[in-house]
């Protein structure tokens, strides 16, 4: 049973990809310039809307100057506040007790 | 500038995936089942040959019973010992600085 509104990878990522850049006052022109990927494309990426092959995720972590492993950490710290377990059964509490 | 072997996500994340799905005896075929992707497909993604997409990755931990922060940070930490920027030169530090 898929729950309503499960976290995607691909929105986590492209939020967190989102906040990498600006946080180090790049644009988006300049990263996709750097990362030879269409402004359009990243922007999707970075709207979670594009899931990013593995290829173009190191590019832009290169555009970044951000290791892959702390994207990944930034990701896996914002998801673990969230439930994303979404296949399993998990046991409700109260609401049919 | 480009190395000789990046590390790509979806390699690590394949092995990281097949880690935990053999820690917990279970087949290809029993995880394929759940996740509703096919054996060839999941056995692909765990070789680290195609992409999961962020759906399927959900399905996947959740045929796993294992939240996907987890995996992710499981991924993380096998790249973190391995320079992953592969297109900006990074600094070194020297061991003893």
């Amino acid at each position: 049973m898929v729950q309503d509104k499960p976290l995607l990878m691909r929105e986590v990522l492209g939020e967190s990809l989102r906040e990498l850049r600006t946080s180090e006052s790049l644009t988006l022109r300049e990263v996709s310039s750097s990362a030879r990927v269409s402004l359009g494309y990243l922007s999707e990426i970075e709207r979670g809307q594009k899931e990013a092959s593995s290829e173009l995720l190191n590019a832009i972590c290169g555009a970044l100057g951000v290791p892959l492993s702390s994207v990944l950490r930034k990701v896996s710290d914002k998801i673990d506040g969230q439930d994303v377990v979404t296949q399993l059964p998990r046991p409700r509490q109260s609401v049919a007790a």
